[in-house]
């Protein structure tokens, strides 16, 4: 078991929140400091038993860091990791857990001050509840964390991680950030949209005729603005590539409804179940 | 506490199951007898307790009813009813379990043998597990029932199948057929069609990264095509008006992608967020 003497996280939501919760559950890591902007976050994070120590101080935060894991949206990762490896010690590895991977990776790749090194991660864990206050010591239990090296990634470094993850519970997957965010536009961004724009065309009037697949459909949508923005930006070309990929579908369970085409309506619902059955639960 | 002697069940699948369970759980029916027309369901029917007695004769099954629940497809609905009132005991209440109402119970509203009565209803409740193996006693448990009474409903009749509902733990709305299907169009058809349109459009090599928002966003889509093609069909100019509410929604959230154009972007999500937060949880 590898165990860790000081973990920074920066970020405390739901998920540094819960890397935070899970490395302490199961013992893994003596000290794990929370960094954030927003005390209230801090507090909370606190509160649950998510980190042994917050500060708003960044430089204070990584002094000791063994592993920087960076836990903001994905607009600010770039930016954020750069900041860490300017204060951290030499040699420190540092990852993410941002839903989109290639342009983050892109520019990181080209090397971080005084011998840090980035490895991208991403784990498919989340809920529609944000904040540490929804944290949770098996949030990543049983879940896929991807993770994207690059040809500049060390050995040592992926293995580390991938024991990281490991250890939370996660199973990992190991892909490049290009296949990673063509994937998860299909997987996650794309049925986010679909969810958004469920919720968004929704009127009042109908609210109290609301039941559980109205209210499983809608879920997702009530995630935050702040997080969804820049990710449909980041990975713009894949989100709107797999946004046709429903179109098809859809125009064509729409064009067989119309034409009360039993047949097609049929097979599309045929294959709908087939698909949905192969996925699991 | 309105109770019965005897509750005959036509089609005992989840919901006509979970109704069985029910009413057998709070004590509210001496005999409750289940008709269908395959021995497997039936004898899962009474090995799980939805059922005291199970019959494939439907004359038999109905022959002491003092109310007859029709929980068949609703493309059978009407038939079914029909036949029951050949054979029940004069002036028995008939109600049903549909997802759609206004064929239904234009059809049914001209009067049956023998003072029967219909009165239509339809419990918001159900889930992707369908058969009688997945009843439960607490599945209308704080969900809406809509009762749709007509100008020849009998107050006694809506008074007795209200309580009914009641007795089973939900709330009931009262609403004409019409109003009713345009509405659950939008809350439940329409969410359908997405959800399986989304399932429809996914290939085999993105499963392995899908995360619990795609399982819960194409949940519905495991809901078998027998079920859902009389839907989509009986209700087919509401549920196409319905697609047309989505329709709009995700060709501004396309457009906003593709532009770039974040404060549009912004917008909708934002919208989806207050209508989500509004439906509860």
């Amino acid at each position: 078991m590898k165990t860790f003497k000081n973990v920074a996280i920066l970020g405390v939501g739901l998920i540094g929140g819960s890397i935070g919760l899970a490395l302490r559950g199961r013992g893994l890591a003596q000290n794990v400091v929370g960094i954030g902007r927003r005390q209230e976050s801090l507090r909370t994070a606190r509160r649950v038993g998510a980190v042994t120590q917050t500060t708003v101080n960044l430089e204070k935060g990584v002094a000791e860091a063994e592993l920087v894991v960076v836990c903001t949206p994905v607009g600010r990762i770039v930016e954020d990791v750069r900041r860490v490896a300017e204060c951290c010690p030499a040699e420190t590895l540092i990852t993410d857990a941002g839903s989109t991977k290639q342009s983050i990776v892109e520019q990181l790749d080209e090397g971080l001050p005084r011998g840090c090194r980035f490895l991208g991660g991403h784990p498919l864990a989340g809920g529609e509840k944000t904040g540490p206050a929804h944290a949770s010591n098996d949030l990543f239990h049983g879940r896929v964390t991807v993770l994207t090296p690059t040809k500049n990634t060390q050995a040592k470094d992926y293995d580390l991680l991938e024991q990281f993850w490991i250890q939370l519970g996660s199973m990992v997957i190991r892909m490049s950030a290009d296949e990673h965010d063509r994937m998860i536009a299909v997987t996650s961004h794309m049925p986010h949209a679909v969810s958004v724009a469920l919720a968004a065309s929704l009127t009042e009037d109908c609210f109290r005729l609301a039941g559980t697949g109205l209210l499983d459909m809608t879920r997702l949508a009530a995630g935050g603005p702040e997080i969804w923005k820049p990710i449909f930006m980041l990975n713009r070309d894949n989100v709107l590539a797999a946004l046709r990929q429903f179109n098809q579908r859809w125009a064509a369970l729409e064009a067989a409804i119309a034409a009360g085409d039993e047949m097609e309506l049929e097979r599309i619902l045929t294959l709908a179940k087939k698909n949905r059955d192969a996925l699991g639960s």
